[in-house]
């Protein structure tokens, strides 16, 4: 057996996965006639729902050091991320794609964890691995196309946001941009008992926590007029949303559910001087949730499991504006501020 | 408008593609609700097809070389041998999600061209863009996912071939290794004239032709027990379809359509001492079919457009051993020699 052939059993073996049905004549559950080890896989879709597609690229240097980020976590994470797109559409996740390029010398241990991350957010999200491809290349590039299953004309687009409807948001913001600046200015505590304490305020970062039940509620009841992740931040975001909508937006500074930052953190968080607004605006990575619901649907929209995890943040207005209004009063221009990769410095 | 949506617009006005389409009420032909600009793009089924998914890697470095290759072949080829693994199952191509990373240096000149290379392989095979996702990194890394529709059960896997079936490959084998030699040694005359006369030699490497109308007539008449595309060499790939099928084969090397190493090419090409048989067997890229017929078939596949085209090499045994008959009828176990990421060296 060749050494690609083996290393794509060893990633099937690891991961939550569909094989090929040899002869391929029966049919999986979920529509899947034939999974990993032939060219393509096979879907045997009933017709009775639609497909959400989506994916999403995370490599190394730009999204995850190797010596900061853990492999579990590069594997958690590069999964979990690529499904928070079904979940910004209200779509269950079914089934993802992995596209691994990695070096020889990460074949190793560092693959077994990287593996073992990527299980554990496999089984959490429920999404199975059904086909890939594996590269060999100088630093880890990941990318992940995901599919999700939907009823017809449920999928949440960000194109239908309309003046006066409410802007929410779920959790806290900027929680993921704090774990980051943490990990990048080596304001962490060694040791056991440090990781621990911090463990919390890193767990966004390493391990998001996704949406995915909320989003398919929201879609199956009808309540969002537009909806997405936030991934890029909260100003990128909703500049993008009010784009797809032909619409504006006023956001209250003071309504903004922002990160906490520990007075009892480490030491040298405190040297940081973060603005907690700054990290909720423009911090990058949290995979909330960002949705516009009209004002007839917000009784309804009560009723969704953990609402007292949403914040009604602003409201869509005429116009294309995105403003923010601060605690005094004073409205200004929202700029986008968050991850933009093809911004020239 | 943020730089990486301006990006993004920029991509889906270069490649035939498919935009989100507002507030996704409508339906667009071959099922596709909803295109580009959203969180995913949204497929409605109609029940009647089956929808077959790949993913494949191009990577700087690995699959192509920035000084050696041109942008526009990079785009060509890294869509045409993506869209070969839909060939390879008999699927008709019908939409793609582009992963692009790449450094800030090259999202000008260099970009048209790649996109310019990428819309010629769009048009040539029929697949229309419908999502992605694009980053910026130091390297090129390019990653594909394809979809092709398929009636139901016709799907060819590489796990049907039987003991007596016959073993087809369609065109030469070899060509793409023989261009990627040139490439690599500098063997290229420099000049139009130059370039003309080798361009034909270079075309299966640069800008690979992809067997769509043969894999799709083939799956459509029902007539391989087992198929796949020869993108890591023969021998590697051959060894692949008898493992899945568990079955052996027994191959002709007079039989094999090798590569012509023309005696006026570029005087240079003469020192490189190339054996086509050795091309063509271990030779990867070429994209070209390999698949397995019972002998009751034959008959039927002589209807096949371009049939003078396809050659018999072999034939499927019992057991597992894959066998290579030379010129001296001397049987030798056929070593996977072609392309194999992660074999240590």
């Amino acid at each position: 057996m060749d050494a690609e052939t083996k290393l794509i059993q060893r990633i099937a073996r690891a991961i939550p996965s569909e094989m090929g049905a040899g002869k391929g004549r029966g049919r999986a559950p979920g529509g899947l006639r034939l999974g990993i080890g032939n060219d393509g896989a096979v879907l045997a879709p009933s017709g009775r729902t639609e497909w959400v597609l989506s994916c999403d690229a995370f490599l190394e240097g730009v999204h995850f050091l190797a010596d900061r980020h853990p492999a579990d976590s590069v594997g958690f994470k590069s999964l979990a991320r690529a499904t928070s797109d079904l979940a910004a559409m209200g779509a269950a996740p079914r089934y993802f794609l992995l596209t691994l390029a990695l070096p020889l010398g990460r074949t190793g241990a560092w693959l077994d964890d990287f593996l073992r991350g990527m299980a554990k957010a496999s089984r959490q999200l429920g999404i199975r691995l059904i086909g890939g491809d594996t590269k060999r290349h100088a630093s880890v590039a990941i990318s992940i196309t995901v599919l999700g299953e939907i009823a017809p004309g449920r999928a949440v687009t960000r194109a239908g946001a309309r003046p006066g409807d409410i802007l929410y948001v779920s959790g806290k913001l900027g929680r993921a941009e704090l774990g980051l600046r943490m990990v990048k200015s080596g304001a962490l505590k060694r040791g056991k008992r440090g990781l621990k304490s911090q463990s919390l305020l890193l767990e966004q970062h390493f391990y998001p926590r996704i949406r995915v039940g909320l989003g398919t509620w929201l879609a199956r009841h009808r309540i969002p007029s537009a909806m997405m992740d936030i991934s890029d931040g909260l100003s990128t975001d909703l500049g993008r949303l009010c784009a797809a909508s032909g619409v504006g937006a006023r956001v209250w500074a003071e309504r903004i559910p922002c990160v906490e930052i520990p007075s009892a953190g480490p030491g040298s968080l405190k040297r940081l001087k973060l603005d907690p607004l700054q990290l909720a605006l423009h911090g990058g990575d949290d995979y909330e949730l960002l949705f516009a619901v009209s004002p007839r649907k917000v009784k309804q929209l009560r009723m969704v499991p953990g609402f007292s995890s949403l914040t009604a943040i602003g409201e869509v207005e005429r116009g294309n504006k995105v403003v923010l209004v601060g605690a005094d009063g004073r409205a200004t221009r929202l700029v986008s501020g968050g991850w933009d990769p093809f911004r020239e410095k």
